[in-house]
């Protein structure tokens, strides 16, 4: 079909070209539009852009509309072209003209930058709650089966003795690094854009510091030019933190892919965990884990597709930057989900016993056994020698015993540790704060 | 909150991780999905797996089913799983128990692919078609604006003459590559896995010959692995000939935006194709090339995730595979979108006359008096220095000619043997032998 | 260290960071400038610009420096920019001031792209040439273990009888695709863009005609500002295809590691070809596998490397896209080496026999007896049913055998087939056409 | 070539293979792995794997070796595998028997990754002092030209007045987010791995706190599992780090090169920084910025391909890992250069003065005029009906005046303020404790 004629069809192409999945995802933005304006319009007064009076009932009005949107209220109607506008709109119909008030010394630019981060800070925060959730399952569970030994690979190859205490309590250390990256993420996303406008300022005597400190940002993106400049790269270091978790999920699904194998047979789940086959009727499907992978390696192209979208665009705001929310906010939504998901898997595993019996197996032992020769005096390579032999002519039958006694080994393997280190990071995130200035805002 | 009790919350969140975003995406795939079952069970009859008057009532009955499918009256109903069964629990509740027989000999799996591989190559028609459309616009363009002269860049520094026919021209000319690595991708799409069961083949006495001509595919996947192996490498391989259009749009869009800007001032657009500024009364942004751009470069990135989705995974089967609909799919769409905007606003573009008349670019023509000195018999080297001279001395006033007579230059740009080029290459698509294929099917 | 003061010193240093590794990839390119010469002169000659006397003794000394290239006997002299120009260096050296008026009509861009463009079309060639060697390996083996039963696994689950012939043979025709994908690149590559000068054109009136002939090239690529455009593009589309060769590597090693793991134990290697641990006396480790998986995965995270570094440039040339070769160029060799190496283990490989007596396997069989009672008369349904209660009952005791006669099955995987559909894609590159005139040229 | 038979030839090429560009990146490891040797023979002593003696011994030869690497003295010779087994074999060379001893309690994984870390924390070092010197020239420049105005663009269209003291100043403030996201990179790689041994840790008693102190290491990786997954983790999140200042660079050289071209014509180079072109006497083309702008985006697509490298591959040490050094390890080298050729340029940069004299930018004092009115009592939508009239008409003739007093505005910009954030960020890194116990390790 061709459109070229520039007539109605072609301009409500146009239209629906440029709006997009846009409408969609204003719809993540809501509540944080209206947390922004409330901010925006305490410090108009303050300089004398709105009267004490206008401001009362503009906070009373948008407390409302807030409180309507947590009660799923809120609509975006028909022919309003965003959630801006939406706001503005149900302001100035139930108050008249000044609702057109608070968009002064603001422009379209700085509300959406303000929003998104407002937006991020919040799933971030939410996103470490469902983090440490599942660290705590994983921390339980390597205490549980601290002692329980399967075969440590490396090359994929049969290498020494392991154990489902570490194997779990990997997983958790795991999480304590994706959050220290996550925490960086959000440090830069806690930072105020709101006055720099279209990213040069305005000759308004707006104070940013005021805006800061009701929103509860850490400090300012100062330089308004930085602060348009933060668009694209804000979302590409917050899904670089998203694709950190998502890689430790999507690793540990690998390895119970495999686990759950029949040549391994290491775990197997409830039935109602699996999924069977329409023609096979043995078959005990791992589909949890595969999509949980699968997923995971989507978020892990996400930072990539951010950046390419981005890459050797000037200086200044473009609207490409308005489809960096399609994939990045849904993101969120999977992330958590994924999370969710592995924590049911893992609260239901099933971990067999005595693995390491399988005479397949007892090669496993053979570094074991060269070191207690070490230990003995035997020189090294005399040992690694005569085991080697041992193992050649088949008379390598050793003590099914692990004596690893050093920090984050099987004997010894530092779960008090790794959750003194994840309540460090923790402790990194001004949630509190943050909490006190949003609540404060509302009330 | 946890979900971790295997209880009816949990398993109703199981089923619907597990299910994502599969309905939706399934819709893609019902048209052909009857077209894959059209061809089956004729292959079944032929094999004395149905008698003909169970073909002959089970064709009429999905002949009426995709007809409900064209004319949008064809839904997944709720509790059905999928496309396939819900096709399966309409024949069955309209024809009773045959309507089973139609699974023989088939897995879920080839199933799938069949209709992966049906809709892929439908698309990937369509989309010759769109790129076609938007070839001859800019054919045509690079023939009116042939005398048109603007200034050539490199390194984004003024460098020598250029003109509206080659800038035209040349993205023209780009799409006849792109078609070229187009049709690899309709190659390997255009392959028969039907009858590769789960992957490993059935031990019925099937006729893939026979589907593959039904089907009017060019050839069969033989091996059974592969053609199970072909999932997702043949999405990534569509993905990249996706992409290189994408490119291409996108460039030309940077160009555009560049052109626009009122430094450079080449071009414009009459209003209703661009937006304004809810701040700034005089700006007219070029919204429309921007989002293209942005869709664009989000679509060069496609390749890549599908790669991450993929790498690594053993051969065989995987529940991964599942997600790689969810951007590949609504790809096509977008893409199709981006190629009418530019057709669009390449339709309604405004050239700038005479351009080259600023002074500023009056050192465009500097290598022209080099080479004319060079014909009249000064060597290169002190030719080059005598312009050099004039310039620094500020002597430089060229005439503001071109004399290029060669094969693609300015005066002689060779849209003949461009669109000689693209007809080559899209009289290498099988489309009419296909159309055959497929109207015979359903006739 | 600061460096900023505008000294020696400083200057010394933009000159080796605008330089870069420029030198080292040039030596890939040398043999393909002093081509691209013998076929420019030739053409200046035919319009005038050299006599005939001229073209003469530069053919002979051009020829003369092929040779000392092919002997390597050539060297990028210190202090001398590129090879582009050191062979004229050579040239004036040797002949005095005729050597200068090669570059008449020629700018270094061009001259570049169609080095690059030589260089590609013969390292794809030479390529083809290493793949079908592999190819033909693998149809071999796959004939020689045809019978050799082996699990397949769906979700890496147990599911259905597969073949080492199966296995060996999928590999192969993986292959036939990714020539398929490598042709259209060879296409694209194969186009002729010498005239373009720096990418708007000459005034000198140069037949392109002629030197697309002399050289080889199918076509033109006609419009001069497409001709650059073709910079980056080009590159894009050949790593593309090389990706694809090296992922149907990386996805042979991941099964070869799999199989090679004692859980699986299916394959082994002599030790000659796995290396040892230090610590562990009985490890076989699959390190040459690893690499070819590590290697694979690398090269195909190329092509996004190269879009994220043309991406929204404006159309012109850059200096950015001389980076481009740097991970390009080895990749041809990197790429041999992987094929070379996979055909070195495959050629060695030991198969283990009669795997599927593992009891293990045994429910391998459920889809056959379900089928068998299916032809039997037995509802599928029904037949499906009883089998999962004997499995359940452990009553399951199959025989081991698979009757499969499809296209592409077990007893008739069709490596005729794929040897034609191989046999198909090659006949449709021009490498006699290209030999022929390459031969003329240096004659 | 066919190298299947497994001859002598062949094995040679294996070997190859293998090494791969190892013994050139293991070069960059020297130092480290004899810091780690002297950490880890200092905890062998105290657990009585070596007598006092041993390792006095040890010590002094192993910092002889030290000197010999700062001096440059240090080869890996022919023949010797990797730089482990270079140091290892000059102990034993020069010191005997006991020099074997190192390597008791150590695995070759947990050595490399030890190397690794080190090197990483000393280049993220280094790598902050470049660009706390770049920082600040930008910070210098920013304040010196405070008061220059240029335009400011959104959409690429001319909006609102901005200034060099503000360009200048936002990638100052970028470089701020910048060093926050290295950072957490930093936190990361400055944990312990030694003792991880093969990735399932040792039975011998080791002392890893003794070590993680010794090496100055913040903490430890407790779980000898997540040691050993820490690699290619690890390498990713710096590579992001490495790609997050790298897009920084990128994006002010797009701005350079916009601004250098003569349609805007903002700012310009001395002739010695640009270079200039073998057929145009006129152009002074920005190489550098091209540059800098084409190894940026390379750097961003780093941590793509590490991912890609990685993904998927289940949990233990693969020799996939290997290859993950060869375009990180020189990815610092280029960073680097990039930040001194971009603070060389930016030393001397030439600013036009009094750009908005120009008349095609009056429209940018729009905003000024409409908010002007706005003060004055009108209201917003009448005044930029107004203003949006005369500029129609053609009466607009605004002053050139701004007024913006708002934190980080043009008359504000913050430089103090940036300046204390980027205190805060550095004084976070603990570079003072980690050269503390390195000096004391070597003295």
């Amino acid at each position: 079909m061709k459109i070229w004629q520039k007539d109605k069809t072609a301009l409500a192409e146009v239209d629906k070209f440029t709006v997009g999945k846009d409408r969609e995802m204003d719809a993540y933005l809501a509540p944080f539009d209206v947390l922004g304006s409330l901010a925006h319009t305490t410090m108009l007064e303050s300089i004398g852009l709105l009267t004490a009076e206008e401001l009362a009932i503009l906070q009373q009005e948008l407390k409302q509309i807030y409180k309507e949107i947590q009660q799923g209220n809120f609509v975006l109607e028909d022919g309003v072209e965003d959630i801006h506008s939406q706001v503005e709109l149900l302001l100035t119909r139930r108050l008249g003209e000044v609702g057109k008030k608070i968009h002064s010394g603001r422009s379209r630019n700085d509300q959406v930058l303000v929003d998104l981060k407002l937006f991020l800070r919040h799933e971030l925060e939410v996103l470490v709650g469902e983090v440490k959730t599942l660290f705590d399952l994983l921390q339980q569970k390597s205490i549980q089966y601290k002692d329980q030994l399967i075969p440590g690979y490396t090359h994929l190859q049969i290498a020494m003795p392991s154990s489902f205490g570490l194997w779990f309590g990997a997983y958790a250390e795991s999480l304590v690094d994706d959050l220290t990256v996550l925490q960086s993420a959000y440090k830069v996303v806690n930072k105020n854009p709101l006055g720099s406008a279209a990213g040069y300022g305005s000759s308004f005597p707006l104070n940013r510091t005021m805006t800061t400190q009701l929103l509860g940002f850490d400090d300012l993106n100062y330089n308004v030019v930085y602060a348009q400049m933060g668009r694209g790269k804000t979302e590409k270091i917050v899904s670089f933190a998203l694709a950190g978790i998502a890689s430790t999920l999507a690793k540990m699904s690998m390895d119970a892919c495999l686990f759950m194998n029949q040549n391994f047979g290491f775990i197997s789940f409830p039935d109602e965990l699996t999924t069977g086959s329409s023609i096979m009727p043995h078959k005990k499907n791992p589909d949890v884990w595969e999509l949980i992978r699968s997923h995971g390696n989507k978020l892990q192209a996400l930072p990539n597709e951010i950046a390419m979208m981005i890459t050797n665009l000037p200086s200044g705001y473009h609207r490409d930057l308005q489809l960096l929310k399609e994939n990045l906010f849904p993101a969120f939504g999977i992330l958590k989900d994924c999370l969710k998901m592995a924590g049911l898997m893992l609260e239901n595993i099933r971990i067999k016993e005595n693995i390491l019996n399988d005479d397949k197996y007892r090669y496993l032992f053979s570094v074991e056994v060269v070191n207690r020769l070490v230990l003995e005096g035997v020189p090294f390579r005399e040992a690694y020698k005569q085991v080697g032999l041992d193992i050649e002519k088949g008379n390598f039958a050793p003590e099914h015993t692990v004596q690893h006694t050093h920090e984050g080994s099987i004997g010894n393997p530092g779960n008090e540790e790794v959750n003194r280190m994840m309540e460090e990071v923790i402790s990194g995130f001004p949630f509190k704060k943050v909490a006190t200035a949003v609540e404060k805002l509302l009330s």
